[in-house]
């Protein structure tokens, strides 16, 4: 799935993916107010709001994009209805030959993790049939408990060429609370020193970002596609130092960039996050895609032609990162 | 719903918690064959198995026990029926008088992680109406993303007065890969040195899930009960010695303990997980119990009278952690 995201982005030269979180105070009444008509206020009339404003919002932009991501905790909030919604909506984008991140940031161990990797990636074997639970092609996944929390992925990825996207720094302003910690123990000092600057020494330590980095490295390794591997990292867009770091530690992992636009990250930051091929990063934007008409900038578009205006905000976004990834290649 | 928790331990006399944690492998052939005739082959079917055999465990154990805890990704892996079930169960469990955690080890930013705290613990608008989508009444959490991905959660736990357990350190073996790793950084120096160990001093910082600890400690404060906190923890059984310092780091928190039985964990090492007060922790065994037809020990039973296994499996875990904290306060 590593080389459908690539060919994708190639496709569209667009290494972006529009994140697929919509927050009920998103939809235009008209929408809600269809939906509620048709199942009254229930999980179920939400559900039908958010799987309609996908619909026409897919619709829309599918052909300029590579890739979609919806944030499950979005569908969750509305029970099963919500799920429903997800799964239709994850259907939906594949129908459309788009790539589906399931931002899911799941993580557990052992058979707990294998159960999250078939519900998300792979199949489930129930008597004598094999079956897909939720389908997507990627999965985001949560580091804190190790190697045998992420070992239950790395088996389903290399069995169903499906990827993953660990969470190595975070795009939220306390990220740093547990990830910059700098790490002191033995170990971390008998690992490699990939970075390369002297921080290290400054403050006695690496942080502990760069030493998932580094495992996710090693994880990549051992499951990997053609040029890049099955195994990705989500590095926020509202640290570019670390970005920075972080590419040339995982050389052959895809980062997933969240924080684009709302959250303060700029395309002129985010450079380094891809290799010198111009691929390696693929950068996400949610409420700047899909409530753009709520911004000055698209508001002339109404809340009825809000579909265009998201198109109108992918179009913008793939020239502002696509014209600071030409101007880096000038300076090189 | 701590309060609640510590009267139903009260009133069984009973500190176990037990996992619903449901593998198509542990169900008893007959349910799963009369499921499949119902449903064929299905996620449907598997659901309906998990179901069938969830509700008679559950029939046979509630009277003894204070809480389960099911854990989402073993229901998720069967698609949107294996989450049908999930939310049947947990209102089959609350019906029964049973505190539900749900082991869902969710974690995510701002209005993501809000969203996920509505879902599991909180009522959700739409429209005019607030609607409950899965209601359990504590949810496990991940500590990763730090304060912006825990305190949407503790919003919740006050408003309606719920629970959260936090991971800080898990009962896996490689749960120390990131977990042990000691911190190294001045502002883990100028943190208080609850533990009252030299081991900061011995091995240059203290470890990462001390100082995750520290933050559920500061978090458990600001969401108080009566006694104890609505912010509890996991600890890992396996690491008794870790369980111990961080009994003392974070006084007010119950501490949620995995890993007894089938992982290893004994309950003679357990005794420091609770306070002198002979609360502060729930003692979970999931496959010890649900599947207990399965060990030699209850094999008698057989697979038809399964139910009745898993009710002397309880009785015999009660028992043995019972005998080891009376132990200990002999000791004292």
């Amino acid at each position: 799935m590593i080389q459908k995201l690539i060919e994708n982005i190639k496709k569209t030269k667009a290494p972006i993916v529009v994140g697929l979180d919509p927050m009920l105070s998103y939809i235009p009444e008209q929408i809600q107010k269809s939906a509620f008509a048709e199942y009254g206020e229930t999980l179920e009339g939400a559900a039908e709001a958010v799987w309609q404003y996908n619909k026409r919002i897919v619709d829309a932009v599918y052909d300029l994009i590579p890739a979609v991501k919806p944030q499950i905790a979005m569908y969750e909030q509305f029970g099963l209805p919500g799920l429903a919604a997800f799964k239709k909506t994850v259907d939906y984008c594949k129908e459309k030959d788009l790539v589906v991140i399931g931002d899911v940031k799941r993580g557990d161990i052992g058979s707990t993790s294998a159960a999250y990797a078939a519900a998300h990636l792979g199949r489930v074997a129930v008597g004598s049939q094999m079956l897909t639970p939720f389908g997507e092609d990627f999965a985001t996944v949560n580091p804190y408990l190790g190697t045998d929390g992420i070992k239950p992925f790395l088996d389903v990825c290399r069995e169903e060429k499906k990827g993953i996207f660990i969470l190595v720094k975070t795009s939220n302003p306390s990220s740093g609370e547990f990830q910059d910690r700098r790490i002191a123990d033995p170990a971390a000092d008998a690992l490699p020193q990939t970075s390369g600057d002297s921080r290290r020494n400054e403050a006695g330590g690496k942080p502990l970002y760069e030493i998932v980095g580094e495992k996710v490295a090693e994880w990549a390794t051992s499951c990997m596609g053609d040029t890049y591997s099955y195994v990705g990292a989500v590095v926020g867009a509202t640290y570019p130092e670390m970005g920075k770091v972080l590419r040339r530690v995982m050389p052959k992992s895809f980062i997933l960039v969240p924080g684009y636009g709302a959250q303060g990250g700029k395309a002129k930051d985010l450079v380094h996050y891809f290799n010198e091929d111009g691929l390696g990063a693929i950068v996400n934007s949610s409420r700047g895609i899909i409530a753009a008409y709520k911004q000055e900038k698209y508001a002339s578009y109404g809340a009825e032609h809000f579909a265009e205006a998201s198109r109108a905000a992918v179009v913008d976004m793939i020239g502002d990162i696509n014209h600071a990834l030409e101007q880096r290649s000038e300076c090189d």
